[in-house]
């Protein structure tokens, strides 16, 4: 399959060259982030039914998940540049049949899905509080991205709540500072956190990244901190586990 | 300095054998949670100012943290024959005029500590919930150490509180297990948790210990995840860094 390129877009590979996606540095390239919380997200029953990417992007998270799970997966993005990126890329993996990308603003799409349907919701959202300086961001696809512009903690977790069927699972990476405001968020849409896991960019630094499973309407108790994720080793090259989960040997 | 020893105690040295401490496996020995917990509270303003140690047991807290602060410590404990053992090794460590030890249930003390008086607390609480199992614990006085007979979550929350002052600090260990539990006394109580820090048995396994700062009447923001402590080796022996505390190397 041959899908075309436009000038600032180039070709990344992951788990060992079997998974394919267009990336530009100009609007939108998928980070660790989106790696781990794939690596993270292990939805129940072998990952039947439906699976929702609230805020996809170029899709990184959809492709990193389709080879684990047997239902379809749906990616709902509101900038039409990084939704065309996304399509392509699961065009050039044959993907189409297990992958759909909806154009849209995620506070649309229950047209689209009907509420109470979903097995498993993920999300990889904006990290960071909208601010006039992020409204003013010259690059408005990186600022939609990572700033809560378009959607926020309160938006994601209810479209997660209302996609979701009781008991359905909700995994999503955030950062560690924002750990109160995220349950919070979580808790008041009846998201129970079950299972965290923080990631420290290296030995003897505090954790940066934060991966969080909720289950819809669960119990609040037995939280669950799973072993700790370290990046990256003194020298600043990833260590073994994380190379594990980019290379895709640790689902061999 | 001599002290009598009773038939079941025996005498355990820690910082090099700086600090001696009586215990007894019929009755009490202080375990990790409370050398990490020393550890981990470093009281702003060099520990001026009062510092109470709720539930003290034998008085290991006070005397792992006796060197670092510059004020007094008063560790409360309701159990006559632990509040016993922990006057005998304050006496045993010199340290008569640095630890006060009061024999009383937490919610007896503000007849003898100021409400708002204090700069610091610190306490290493009961686990478990209390269940007619742990009413029936044939050793009463591991069952009020480790079951929330005589104090649980939201008293210890509540007296800290009473005693804080406002800004002041309070340092806590607990279980993981209940950390929304945990999370949700302290905020209940205005004790607003700034950092975090999780304690893993070894490499590849979940935290079975947080230790936890809160800060009376802080603000709800930026909760600092500090790099994760993993105590074993794969072969069991403690790793370095926790010697290392044990042998007082950290604060050399």
């Amino acid at each position: 399959m041959e899908v075309e390129l436009f000038g600032d877009e180039r070709l990344d590979m992951l788990y060992r060259d079997e998974v394919r996606i267009i990336q530009s540095k100009e609007v939108f390239s998928f980070s660790i982030d989106a790696v781990l919380l794939a690596n993270f997200a292990n939805p129940h029953n072998g990952g039947k039914g439906t699976i929702v990417d609230l805020g996809t992007g170029n899709g990184a998270i959809p492709l990193f998940m389709a080879h684990k799970v047997t239902g379809h997966i749906i990616g709902i993005e509101i900038q039409p540049r990084l939704a065309d990126m996304a399509r392509r890329s699961i065009a050039l993996n044959d993907l189409d049949d297990k992958i759909t990308v909806i154009n849209k603003d995620m506070k649309d799409i229950f047209t689209d899905i009907f509420p109470g349907s979903v097995e498993t919701v993920v999300s990889n959202p904006p990290y960071f509080a909208a601010t006039v300086q992020s409204h003013k961001n010259p690059n408005e696809h990186y600022a939609i991205a990572r700033h809560e512009i378009k959607a926020d903690l309160k938006l994601v977790s209810y479209t997660a709540k209302k996609l979701l069927k009781s008991g359905g699972h909700f995994y999503m990476v955030h950062r560690p500072d924002r750990l109160f405001e995220i349950l919070d968020a979580l808790r008041a849409e009846n998201l129970i956190p079950k299972r965290i896991q923080f990631v420290y960019p290296k030995v003897g630094k505090e954790a940066n990244m934060v991966l969080i499973e909720s289950i819809k309407n669960g119990r609040l108790t037995g939280a669950q901190i799973l072993p700790p994720v370290i990046v990256h080793n003194a020298d600043g090259t990833y260590r073994d586990e994380v190379w594990a989960i980019y290379e895709g040997r640790n689902h061999d």
